[in-house]
């Protein structure tokens, strides 16, 4: 897009103000700041124009309208907890901020909720809770992210290898597009196959192609406690392999993996009495209802003790089985004490984790950057974490370096640069060596279609 | 698009025959003759310039690029199972058949079939027991449809109300696109959030984007063994109240309805000793490991009998169970006896039932055509049948007046016109009222994007 000059936002600005109730547009310098960046803490974030906190789907069509008519850009935003950059600022553009739009209805006889985009992920399970129905997609930070940006990344979380991610619950929403307009897709039916499929497609989007601002989620049962093991392997290839002949006959309701270096930092910062010699530590559980959950764990821990685990143990108390999960839970925490963190997302497919570890191991060799792995094993998806120093530039550089590196490997391997987190900012350069040229001028032919002036979300993923 | 004159189209058709493998090309009368319906059977069905039976990816890229070149418009075609006409023949046309890529590769490690369109679902479903493993979409006609008209229609099926349906287990795709280009979407890896979401984009797009030519599709554990109950109550309503009630806590594998006008056609056919006075029947399934399986369909049989069921039995014996399936999956093939059917497919949030139920009777009685209504209930997606005689023009109108009320019905109670069956041609003229003015602008933009210049399955849907 040609952007307005400044003067010229900054009149137009006024009339933005104007136009939306008052109190919704924000442009102190310190709020400004505020709205800069999210966790990925992009140090390249621009300065936004201003801050419009909405209070309805028709602030988001007034926002909308009016940058469509002065061609300002919108970077939509959610709580902020996006790991990608995909929601960080662009300079003389809006942060259209989603945080006063968290209304949550359930609908118990459709099994339904229907969400705000600014609605807490943990909040909307709270509320399912309350009538005995569950929403599953639980992204390690479910306490803080939005439903709309979980929506925009097409979040997973640690239930994935069961239950699915984002996509598989969504079952309409309303979206205003980039001319303003309001379209309400799907609904409360659960099979619908009337038309292209938009729901999915706005799925994962990244802002690109349409703002959510309202969302009918599916709500299954709540879910039946779990039993859990725990089991220390030698290496990380007999761990994977472990993976692999347990997801050949079961259908575990969690299975994360953490590599030596997580087990370390997280033992140094809990003394939660892991093994710190063990290669990799799996940690699984099981739902199934009734008696089989003890016995579906015990196949598992069975399964593990074949594939050459060093040790391994299991419970059915679910109170005992969350102070395992504890550490995992607490791996980015720990993790940080050790520096600062680059936040990779790769996932390949379960027989590549352990090529993938070996590798991420030389890549941390090569650039004297250490290398963390915690990954939802079940899916493939691991999060490579780089430690570094964020003060040192030279250590920043090799960071990065190994950062891209860590993506390149994954994609030889048959994987994808991010599996739940997004393309963002931060991982874009990546993009095309993923896509191909082909597929990246097909987005970008879907992007022109419904986003002609590009006023949405610029500068990520494309 | 403007379509090349028919002498034009035979000289054309002439380099087509020359560029592919020897008897890839038909033109025979019989044979165009042969491909022109589904078993929508489509009475405004074109006759096709000629069949092109594909053999490889590379032979659908020329067929498009060469159609591309001369505007001529392509039909794709699986195994001809279709319900709504989506892959009836138009004049002049191609129709592309995938009949003869066939081809199915288990891979045991990421637990993927890799499948080319003309599989035919259940020769997946043989090929992943083999390993142990299970490929879950399961339309009724699982026999005879293939993978790829499974894809272009997001096929569902009576495992869907706790598995789910085809899009959720399709990880990666091979497509042609309008000008010829083949691309690679997804892969075998299970979580993938970069770019948007194109293989969903593809899936239920009815052949208007491009043409799929490979699937990568996620493979589960062999599915246990099932319990069953069947349950008869006095009208639809209690049904639907049972239905709603045990979805509230369980997840049932499978839950059937019949009404009493199925339950009828049935038992003239069978005498399978059906409850004639029914209102309606419930036939529902767990698949819970172990012991759990009896104590969940008790359970449901529990709540059938608090929602004013008959009668109510239940067994944990699986070939017991199969039987009263038998009936079930036997409900077109009883109603054809009683005369030439319209398969309806619509969906409706599930407390709707009975109001969608009591409506289409009424609509029978006014139009004079018998309605019979058997559904995937635990999805609210029901396939009602007008039942008329075909060779009879008065009977023909009525019928079709009653199919359009019925779907007109079903969007009045927030529902679908399609919830598995796809949009096609029958149900074109009813997508407007479903999607609205701006949706299906959005929707034309997109066809735009992709296919400029209209040639990929033309009249369907849009």
């Amino acid at each position: 897009m040609t952007a307005a000059p400044q003067p010229a936002r900054e009149s137009a600005l006024q009339e933005l103000i104007d136009e939306l109730p008052a109190g919704t547009v924000a442009d102190h310098p310190a709020t400004l700041q505020n709205y800069r960046q999210d966790w990925a803490h992009d140090p390249d974030a621009g300065t936004p124009l201003a801050v419009v906190r909405a209070n309805s789907a028709s602030d988001v069509q007034a926002t909308v309208r009016w940058a469509a008519r002065h061609r300002i850009p919108i970077v939509p935003r959610g709580a902020g907890t996006g790991l990608s950059g995909g929601f960080t600022a662009v300079d003389g553009g809006i942060v259209l901020s989603m945080e006063k739009m968290t209304d949550i209805v359930i609908d118990t006889a459709t099994r339904t909720a229907v969400v705000e985009p600014g609605a807490i992920n943990a909040e909307v399970k709270r509320a399912a809770a309350a009538h005995g129905l569950w929403y599953p997609p639980d992204p390690s930070s479910f306490e803080m992210c939005s439903i709309g940006g979980n929506l925009a990344t097409n979040a997973g979380g640690l239930c994935c290898v069961k239950y699915g991610v984002t996509t598989d619950y969504v079952l309409g929403m309303d979206v205003v597009l980039a001319d303003g307009t309001l379209v309400s897709l799907g609904g409360q039916r659960i099979k619908d196959t009337a038309g292209l499929s938009l729901v999915k497609l706005f799925v994962g989007s990244e802002g690109l192609l349409g703002i959510i601002t309202k969302a009918i989620l599916r709500l299954l049962p709540a879910q039946p406690p779990a039993a859990t093991f725990v089991a220390s392997f030698p290496d990380v290839e007999s761990a994977a392999n472990a993976v692999v002949a347990i997801g050949a006959t079961q259908r575990p309701s969690m299975m994360e993996l953490m590599d030596n270096y997580s087990i370390n930092a997280c033992e140094d910062l809990f003394q939660a009495g892991l093994d710190r010699e063990a290669g990799a530590l799996l940690i699984g559980q099981s739902d199934a209802p009734g008696a089989a959950r003890r016995l579906e764990i015990e196949e598992m821990q069975r399964a593990c003790d074949l594939a050459g685990a060093k040790e391994s143990f299991c419970t059915d108390d679910p109170a005992e089985g969350e102070m395992f999960l504890h550490a995992r839970r607490q791996a980015f925490q720990a993790l940080e004490k050790r520096g600062t963190l680059l936040f990779e997302d790769v996932g390949v497919p379960i027989p590549q984790l352990p090529a993938l570890i070996v590798g991420i191991e030389g890549i941390s060799a090569a650039h004297g950057v250490e290398i963390a792995v915690v990954a939802h094993a079940g899916d493939g998806n691991t999060h490579p974490l780089v430690v570094h120093d964020g003060g040192d530039p030279e250590s920043v550089r090799r960071a990065r370096l190994a950062f891209d590196e860590v993506m390149a490997l994954a994609l030889s391997l048959g994987g994808t640069i991010t599996g739940e987190h997004g393309v963002g900012r931060l991982k874009k350069g990546a993009l095309p060596d993923q896509l191909g040229p082909d597929v990246l001028a097909l987005t970008q032919r879907i992007k022109d279609a419904l986003d002609p002036d590009g006023i949405l979300n610029p500068g990520a993923v494309l």
